[in-house]
C-alpha cells in the first residue's frame, strides 16, 4: 500500500473514526442546567417555535447549520459507489465549512429509489437545517433534484459541484482574461464535457457577459450543435447552429478552453489551433485535459488552471462554498439567487489582485504571489477569503431581496 | 414573563442559539491536512467503503452518531407542534445522548402527510447514523412507524417515549416491589392511560413476569374490557375479559398504579381503596396524577415515583436512552430488542441497591441515599448509570445475537 494511501485511511480511522463529532454549546454539567436544556425548560423555546417559525433561528443549532447532502451517485471522479461510500467524502464537506467559515455541518447519505423519493427524503428533513448544500449527484438527476428543491424548501438549497465549481471558474477566468487583455463578451470558448460542473460554468460565464452562441459545447459524441438528435434538455441549451463537428474544428482560433471532463483529451497539437494569449482551464482531477508543463512547451502564451494544488491557478470550490453559505445564512437568505454567484464572483477575483498577506505564503510553501498569469485565483488558506466573499454575498442577498430585512438581528451589515 | 421561563430562553439564545455544534475530530490547519481529509486523500476510505459498507465504521463518523427524529406530534406534553417546534426538545436530546453516554447525535426534525412518507424519509437516511431514536412521535402512529423502521434498517431503532419509559419504569417497579415484598407475578397492576409509553410499559412489565389478565388499562373511556368495540390493536392487546368499568373497580385491591395519562386523575379517595402496601408510578409531567404530599396524607403504607426531580424516585428517561444505544453502538448490534431492554431493567435496578457515590449525593444535594422507599431508581448524575447498563446492554446483544461478533474490534469485553 502507499504511504499516502496508508496516511489518509490512518487519518480518517485514528483516533477515532470520521472526522466531525457534535459537542455541546451549553453547560450541563449540573441538574440546573439540564432542567433549562431538557425538561421543564425547553418547553418555552418550544412554545415560542410554535407561535412563529423564525424563533427557530433565535432558540435553536439550525440558523449555523448546513446539511451536506448526497445519494452517492457521483463521488469524486469514481463514480456511482452508492449513497454509504460518499460517507468520507460528504463529512470532509462538513469539516471544510466548520474550518472556513465556522459553520456547522453535518452529512446525510441519502438511499432511494427514485428522483422524485430523493427530492422527497431532503425536502421533508430540510426545515432541520439553516442550508442545504447537495453534493457528488450524477447529471442529468441534479438539475431536477437542485430545482425541484429549491422551490419546495425554504431555506438556501446549492448544488456545489455545479455552482460552486462555476463560481471559482468565472472568477478565476474573468482575472485571466483580463491578464491576456480579452473581454469575455468577444471571447469564444471551447467547453469539453457537458455535466453538471460543464452547464453550470457556461451559465455562470454568460451570466458575467460570455455569448452563448460563441460557445462550443462537447460531450463524447463531440460538438454539440443544432441537428444533434434526443438532446436532454440541460445540453439542449448549449446546442450551437454550427457546422462544426470535431474538437479541432472548435478549438480554431477559439480564445477559451474550459475542460470539465478527463484526462488528456486535449492533444497539444490542437492547442496550438487556438488564438494567441488563449485560456486553458483544464479542471479534471487529478489529471488534467492536459499537462501544465506539456501545455507550456507547446505555446508560451497561455494561462493555465487545473484542479490540482500542485500546479500555479488552482480551481478549488473551497474558495466558494463555505463562504457563499456564510453570507446567506448570516442574512437568513431563503435562496441563493444569481446576484449572490456573481458577487462571489467578484469578491474572489478581487482578493486575487492584492497583496496577498504572509501567511497565506507560509502556508502555501511559496515566496512570493503576484496577481498575473501564475496567479488568478487567491489559495484557499487566505484568511480574507471568509471575511469578503461572505460580506459580498450577504450584500447581495439583501440587494437583490433574497431575504427578509425584517427577519435580521439589529445593527447587521454596520 | 416568569424567572425560570426567562431563564430557560437566555439558556437556547446565548451566547449562540442552540445547544449543539459540529466539531472536527482530526487536524485540518493545514494544505497537507487537508490533502486527507478531502480530494484527494478522501478518496481511499471511499474505496474502502464501497468494497465493504461495514468499513463505515472505521473511516466514518457514523459508529458513534445517534440521530435523534422527530415529526412533532407529540411534544412533551405540548401535543402536535410541529417538526420544527419540536427542535428544541431534539437538540436537548442530542445535548442528554453527549452529556451522559459521549454519544455524537444531531437531530433530525421531518415534516410529512403520510406515515408512510415518514417512514420512507428516515429509512432514506437511516444509514448516515449508527442509530435512530425516535423521539415525541404520537400514538398510535408510533407503533406502526417503529415496527416498520425496525424492519427496514439495518441500525437499532428505538422510540425512546415508549422503550426509555418502560425500561426505567420496569426497573423502578420492580425495586419497589421487592421493598413492598410483593411478586410482580401475583401483582394486580392498574395502568391509567393507553398511550404509547403505557403499552410499553405494561408489555416489558409482562416479560419482566407480569400477567396479562392481571392488567387493567385505562383510557378516556374508562377500563379497556374484551366487550369495547373498535379497539384499535395496541389497547386489544390489553382488552381485559372483566365486568369492571371504572377506575375505582379496578383499583380495589389493585397492588401497583401505573399512571401515563394527566394531572391529578387519582383522586386519593380512589387510592385507598387498593391493597396493602400498593406502588403507584404517578408520571405525568409536571403535574402527577395525584402529588406526593396528597399521596402520602392519605396512606403511609405505599411506594411512590413521579416523573419529576423535586420528588423522591424520579422515573426519568435519561437513566436509560443514552446507555443502552452506547451499548447497542459499543457491540454494533443491529437492533434493540428485548433481552438488551430486560438487561438494561436489571442494570438499572441493581445500582440503587448499592452505596450511593458522594459525588452523586452533591450533584443531587441530598445527604444521605439508601435504597428503601424513597430511593428506589438511580439519580441521573449516576457515573455507574452509562457504564453499567451499556456493559450489561452490550452483553446481552452479545449473548442474544442482535450482533456480529465477527463486526467487533478485538479484545472487546475482555
Amino acid at each position: 500500500m502507499s504511504d499516502f494511501r496508508q496516511k489518509a485511511l490512518d487519518y480518517h480511522a485514528k483516533p477515532v473514526p470520521g472526522k466531525i463529532s457534535v459537542e455541546l454549546t451549553k453547560p450541563a454539567e449540573k441538574v440546573s442546567d439540564l432542567a433549562l436544556a431538557y425538561s421543564p425548560g425547553v418547553a418555552e423555546p418550544v412554545k415560542e417555535i410554535a407561535a412563529d417559525p423564525d424563533n427557530a433561528y433565535k432558540y435553536t443549532a439550525k440558523g449555523n447549520m448546513v446539511a451536506v447532502i448526497s445519494n452517492g451517485t457521483a463521488i469524486l471522479g469514481l463514480g456511482n459507489l452508492g449513497p454509504l461510500a460518499s460517507k468520507p467524502v460528504m463529512e470532509g464537506k462538513a469539516l471544510l465549512f466548520k474550518r472556513f467559515a465556522g459553520l456547522d455541518s453535518i452529512d446525510i447519505e441519502v438511499k432511494h429509489r427514485t428522483t422524485e423519493e430523493f427530492i422527497n427524503t431532503v425536502a421533508n428533513i430540510a426545515d432541520t437545517f439553516g442550508g442545504i448544500n447537495l453534493e457528488d449527484i450524477k447529471a442529468p438527476e441534479c438539475f431536477e433534484i437542485e430545482q425541484e428543491l429549491i422551490k419546495r424548501c425554504q431555506v438556501p438549497v446549492f448544488h456545489d459541484d455545479q455552482h460552486g465549481t462555476a463560481i471559482v471558474t468565472a472568477a478565476g477566468m474573468l482575472n485571466a482574461l483580463e491578464i491576456q487583455g480579452k473581454e469575455i463578451h468577444d471571447c469564444t470558448i471551447v467547453c469539453m464535457g457537458a455535466g453538471a460542473a460543464a452547464v453550470a460554468c457556461m451559465e455562470l460565464l454568460i451570466k458575467c457577459g460570455a455569448q452563448r452562441e460563441r460557445i462550443y459545447m462537447l460531450d463524447r459524441k463531440g460538438v454539440i450543435h443544432t441537428r444533434r438528435e434526443e438532446l436532454p434538455s440541460h445540453k439542449q441549451a448549449f446546442a450551437n447552429n454550427t457546422d462544426k463537428r470535431s474538437l479541432e474544428d472548435v478549438l480554431e482560433g477559439a480564445d477559451v478552453f474550459v475542460g470539465v471532463s478527463g484526462p488528456d483529451v486535449l492533444p497539444p497539437e490542437a492547442l496550438k489551433l487556438m488564438a494567441p494569449n488563449p485560456v486553458i482551464f483544464a479542471c479534471s482531477n487529478p489529471d488534467p485535459e492536459i499537462k501544465p508543463e506539456l501545455a507550456n512547451s507547446v505555446r508560451d502564451d497561455l494561462i493555465m488552471a487545473t484542479g490540482r494544488s500542485d500546479y500555479p491557478n488552482q480551481v478549488n470550490n473551497v474558495l466558494c462554498f463555505p463562504f457563499i453559505f456564510r453570507g446567506a445564512l448570516d442574512v437568513r437568505a431563503s435562496t441563493i439567487n444569481d446576484e449572490m454567484k456573481v458577487a462571489a464572483v467578484e469578491a474572489i477575483r478581487s482578493i486575487a489582485k492584492e497583496s496577498v498577506p504572509q501567511e497565506v505564503l507560509e502556508a502555501a510553501d511559496i515566496d512570493k504571489l503576484e496577481f498575473g498569469k501564475d496567479y488568478i485565483i487567491p489559495k484557499p488558506m487566505d484568511p480574507r477569503l471568509c471575511q469578503r466573499v461572505a460580506k459580498a454575498v450577504a450584500q447581495a442577498a439583501i440587494d437583490s431581496g433574497a431575504t427578509d430585512l425584517e427577519a435580521l438581528p439589529k445593527g447587521y451589515m454596520e
